[in-house]
């Protein structure tokens, strides 16, 4: 195959993101853009030199593609993912996979059925601080791992359907928690999840989702890790990942104040110093090449490898099912206020 | 009053500490030492300079004192506060106040009916660190209070009768989940403790105490805290704070990394750097001052003052009970795997 | 001698600061303010309920005083320390002790001639961090020390007088690098410095004082000093020091992100953070208890005790001196534009 | 041009590095090895899977190349550069360019008349962060720069050939600071270098190259910068970039206690975490994708596209000369112990 061929469903942050990382990945163009509104699909196609379509129907009726990249609300996967598989296209899906297992296994049948590659686009497996820890606890530098930490948090989403329920399927657990579970279960290496305990609350926010969440999960062999995910979260995006084993720990933070640059400004500045950032004045603290740094351009790389070669991504639907399970039963275990078991769908 | 004088009641690791901080306040003397053995006692007192005995008879012989200092297993604060109340003498009992809420209440009711001086041990209250802490929330520098994280952690105590339940008490959340605890309380303002969800897991240790607890605190309002105490945390002593409001949040790290002074030594070296620092060559983190830092001298000198002045204590076991309460609280829920509500005793 | 009665000269911030800290020693009190203009000292003086006087005449002619602590500006030492002497009173004169080491030397002998009490008010020397660093040093931890280095550095000093050199006697070099100097002297362990290579520049602000210095320093035995001081530093205070040996390197920070709180305030805050800080929002770093971490309480009650027993301070006008030959040289050094001999005053 | 063909001089440390940044840029194949001694260069050939030359005549006997890397000790720069001129090859040579500025004119007027591209291979011009920083400074974030500082520091080579100055041609500041300097050249914006005073020392290696310097550098218009390059800095890889402006500063640190990944290991460990890491327990810190973040492959990747495109790159010669401009400087005055004048070679 000469040139994979994209189609980015969803105009939102995300999709911008990966065109911007699409554009330099050699042997890959986006070809075309499916949005949910006409209006914002257009103004959106017209920024990227691109045309603009709202349905499959459309999208059928333009130019050949290879692949779908998934940047629909989570409510949204599904439903395109089933129609992407059926009309044979790869399919490379955002994080979440789903909004509950029971979709994210349709996902995952209905892609193995139709012989397609699929990804689930999970950037954490990709990033490489997180490749390093995970050869750092595979080569036993810090012997057995007994304890694992993993927070994300910010202030909250800036696109609305993040804080509807129905569209969203979930709040800061399940937007932000399932980049953590990923990695956990990476770390976890192999050893399933079989119960999670999790307090899940609307502290702040105006909205039916939780933006707060602490759930702690157990591991196969007796390992755990508890993942928090907050949607109130002051001082810009907050990213960390401590683990704790029997001969040594490791600690990450890419939170703003870990960044190498630091940068006091006197007066008001309107560069761009990072996603989330939340201060324009003061110290600042810009994170260099984001989307390198975030695994992006490493996540949609190797999909387009893998559709070229025609293996099977380092991560497929089988890891985002995997992650949906632990979510439903953190919802669950919020729901009943106890310990639920993680139940395979 | 002249001079306050002061009977040890322990001779362990914190009754030495304690010992170099009361040498330092002016108006305060150490008068006796009250061992569990005879020949351990004997040989801590020569270490002071002063005379062992190993019960309560053979104290109350000796020279006049005018308060204890309760520096025993938990297991024995309850017997030897009662004691000493009922012989009128002023108390400072070291954290935890007691293994249960019924200890601590019969400690309280006692040391109210007696009319002593009472002061929770609970040096956290003190450290400047923490003190400043609190202003900036009390203030309102970051808003509403939504959410607060504490985390004490290191590799075990050095003392047997920590890992002996009966002794003890309980593990990790009791030795360490106590100051976080305390903390919480304070930053809550007044507002009680409702429930509690809580894990414990014994991980590496060998002992019928927990090495490892995560506890999720709801207080009345709907501020939520959740502490994490581990005794399998490698790279030395952390100790973390974090509070998020709704306008800022604040983060406190006294863990090795964050000291201000930092070393690298080629070589082996036998210098003390830090209470349970793990490494000696490499990278190497002094805490300097850490009885001033910890707020021991703080601490203590309170304590003398308010014996001189017959002031309450700005921590009484008042203080202790609560927190030994909501302590009860998550052993009872990691028990029943389910969130289980603050009884007050 | 059962209290030490102190009169103050000078009414600006390192005044006020010593104020505060001689409330808290035990065994002192300060009965008298001298100013140099009267409306200012009265103002002063209201605030912290003392009478005010602005001369040597009316000062006598008050309440009895053991000692003077000389907060006035750098050319106005020699002049109060010779009166203070010849009067018989204890002294303690504020870093840096003279303009010049000629009036340094004056002063040493006017002190020991009249064989009172005098101490270098020096607070680095006090200051436990650098207590701390001097240690590890003199251990060996580090080997045997190769280089220092030493940066002090803020946006300029909040009083006009240190922008005039007719008061001030010079600028950044002398009003901040001599905190570097001095502890570089400790550090060299006896070994005088023997030239120095100094460029001083007037970057920024309007003044005929230099308002940034770099200056090296070598010492007998080849060790090599590096001060970096600044008034174009913006973001803070900063202090840093290095010191690289033969077997390793301690490195020292206390500027405003090496801070163990820090606070992220999204809206303004009207609250003190910390000396010369630059910001009222966004991430914020308070510094805790800055008079005993800076060293004041330990340089003051030290001073006390000395007057009491009637020793020597552990700093006295010798090592006011040193330093000032020291940034003699410098001086003679940026203007020749080469090395520079230190000359014994 | 379909393919770039490089032969790579030098079988060192850069060397190795280099060709795996090669193996991973698309387009561009090292085709030849040539090293100074047949028994090195063969080793160093096999474990690449080619085949290695010593002299340039075998060199051109063998397959097709456009272009040469030069990774040899610094002294060897001029002849092979002009050796490869002479022949119409391309050019990019490792930093510093030469010994002397009057090498490196040699080599830019003979790289200028052949019309071959030349590159100076200063991979701090490409690294992410660099970048970044220029990005802020030309962007006014902090004002108008005053005043920089750049340190890098380790604790020597590993390669003899660095301790002997007929092949180093100079110690830690032509090896590192010739960085800082490109940097600052940058920084400075256009505004040339005027003068320097320096001073250089030998301070426990056994070399007759400085294994200290410290050097500070006028620009037209004001800017001063000042270098710190220490091959006796303890600790690993020091790399400390400052910019104080008047509205601002920056501070970037990439030592390893500034990396985000923090390891604690109880146990000696065997795995490589950075280039110059000194311990191999306690606390380590991996340097993720070394290559990657310090430049490398960016700089090779646009070495290749100007062979491609037939442009000029970023830094050509010329700005290899200006480096060495300013460090013959610096050893002028370091010699004579005054200020040097900068000359145009």
């Amino acid at each position: 195959m000469a040139e994979v061929r994209i189609a980015i469903l969803g105009t939102g942050f995300i999709a911008d993101f990966r065109i911007q990382a699409y554009n330099k990945i050699p042997g890959v163009s986006v070809v075309a853009l499916m949005g949910r509104t006409r209006e914002r699909a257009e103004e959106f196609a017209r920024r990227h030199g691109l045309a603009a379509v709202t349905s499959w129907d459309e999208l059928l009726r333009g130019p050949a593609f290879d692949a779908v990249d998934i940047c629909l609300p989570n409510g949204l996967h599904r439903e395109h993912a089933l129609t992407a598989a059926r009309h044979g296209k790869h399919i490379i899906c955002a994080k979440p996979l789903a909004t509950t297992a029971a979709e994210a296994r349709e996902m995952l049948d209905a892609a193995e059925r139709a012989g397609v590659v699929h990804c689930y686009g999970e950037n954490w497996y990709f990033a490489p601080d997180f490749r390093e820890i995970l050869d750092l606890v595979r080569r036993g530098t810090v012997g057995r791992p007994l304890w694992m930490r993993g927070r994300e948090g910010h202030f909250g989403p800036h696109t609305p359907w993040f804080f509807d329920k129905r569209l969203a399927g979930g709040g800061s657990l399940l937007d932000m928690g399932c980049h953590v579970i990923a990695l956990f279960n990476e770390l976890a290496g192999g050893a399933g999840a079989e119960d999670v305990l999790c307090h899940t609350a609307t502290l702040h926010h105006d909205t039916d989702c939780e933006d707060n969440a602490l759930a702690i999960i157990r591991y196969r062999g007796g390992l755990v890790g508890h993942v928090e995910a907050s949607w109130t979260s002051r001082g810009g995006m907050q990213a960390v990942v401590e683990i704790w084993g029997d001969e040594g720990m490791i600690t990450y933070d890419r939170s703003q104040l870990s960044q190498p640059i630091k940068v006091f400004a006197n007066r008001r500045t309107d560069r761009y110093f990072a996603e989330k950032a939340e201060s324009d004045r003061g110290w600042l603290f810009p994170v260099v090449e984001e989307f390198w740094r975030y695994g992006y351009y490493d996540e949609l790389h190797h999909f387009a490898e893998c559709i070229k070669t025609g293996t099977a991504p380092r991560a497929t639907f089988r890891e985002g099912l995997a992650v949906n399970e632990i979510i439903d039963a953190a919802y669950a275990s919020s729901a009943a206020g106890r310990w639920a078991p993680v139940q395979r769908a």
